[in-house]
């Protein structure tokens, strides 16, 4: 069994955190005002926050992170204009975090999911599905396994590099929500 | 009506010829070695083929672009390598081929499809949509409702500038399949 610790207690951690439980893996959450002083106890620490309280938690947790698979589900985007990112073009949130805490392993998933659907487990008729980037294979199947189990599908999506597409996907698919072209029960589902 | 002339005759020319001629649009195609003396008589011309083949089309053409509609439908992955793109970090195939056809209008679109549904108008139990990107609204509207008439969906996923996600969308999506994790006849749906 795998153990995850949730940072956050917002809608998407409220909603990793159930499809997790559900599936029988241990969940334990860190909220905001805990953060620094809870301890970091899962094998598998989930960032469930915005990009720009990643910093913050970094630093205040510092080699804590070392030998922990970290789960970035962010959207780097700037949140004032929908219009770019506020990465560098080609890099990605998760590889940014990747090289501040170098003793972590960094997994991409989530970002191209809403919470709705991960709550529902369906978008449309279709299973939601959970896109899984990282470097390190056993990292990647140990959290498509505990995803799977919680009724959700859940497809390796390649190397921590793809995380840059799978944030690319989270930003079309954001901007297309935020402008009223589909709604935040719907969006990218995933026919195999 | 929309008078769309496809440059290309494969699967992808096919499916797309197929959905706008359903539509009620009028339909040419241009194959490969017809490229420079068949005239580009539609309105909107669709580039139905690899990014590698495009420089010479344009070549080809030159000022016969001038005030054209031009659809960019490409994927400019690496092929050998499926690891990386052939254009500029932060860029795109549509920009690139706006930058050499200054006088027509680029419009992204098809990419994120695969030829297999649009063919058969469904992935899964979802309606295929298309995604359309494009810094003239006519333009997009146009290929819009033509594509609808078609019986499919179609989403205007906003500037030329997202033309950058929607490559990562079908980038992702197409190592995906090259990998197996997805067929040919999923792939990646749109639920509003």
């Amino acid at each position: 069994m795998t153990t995850f610790t949730i940072i956050g207690t917002g809608n998407m951690a409220n909603a990793i955190g159930g499809v997790l439980a559900e599936g029988g893996s241990s969940v334990t959450y860190i909220a905001k005002d805990q953060v620094g002083t809870a301890p970091l106890s899962g094998d598998v620490v989930v960032l469930a926050v915005p990009y720009p309280a990643v910093d913050s938690i970094l630093a205040a947790y510092g080699d804590a992170f070392d030998g922990k698979v970290v789960v970035d589900i962010t959207n780097p985007l700037n949140f004032e204009t929908f219009d770019s990112l506020v990465v560098p073009a080609g890099s990605s949130a998760a590889a940014e975090i990747q090289a501040k805490i170098p003793g972590a392993t960094v997994v991409k998933a989530f970002n191209t999911n809403f919470a709705a659907t991960l709550a529902s487990k369906q978008i449309g008729e279709l299973t939601t599905t959970v896109l899984v980037a990282g470097d390190s294979a056993a990292a990647k199947a140990a959290l498509v396994a505990a995803v799977e189990a919680g009724g959700l599908g859940a497809i390796d999506a390649g190397s921590l590099a793809r995380a840059h597409e799978l944030e690319a996907i989270g930003f079309a698919q954001l901007t297309l929500a935020v402008g009223e072209k589909l709604g935040w029960t719907g969006g990218f589902a995933v026919q195999r």
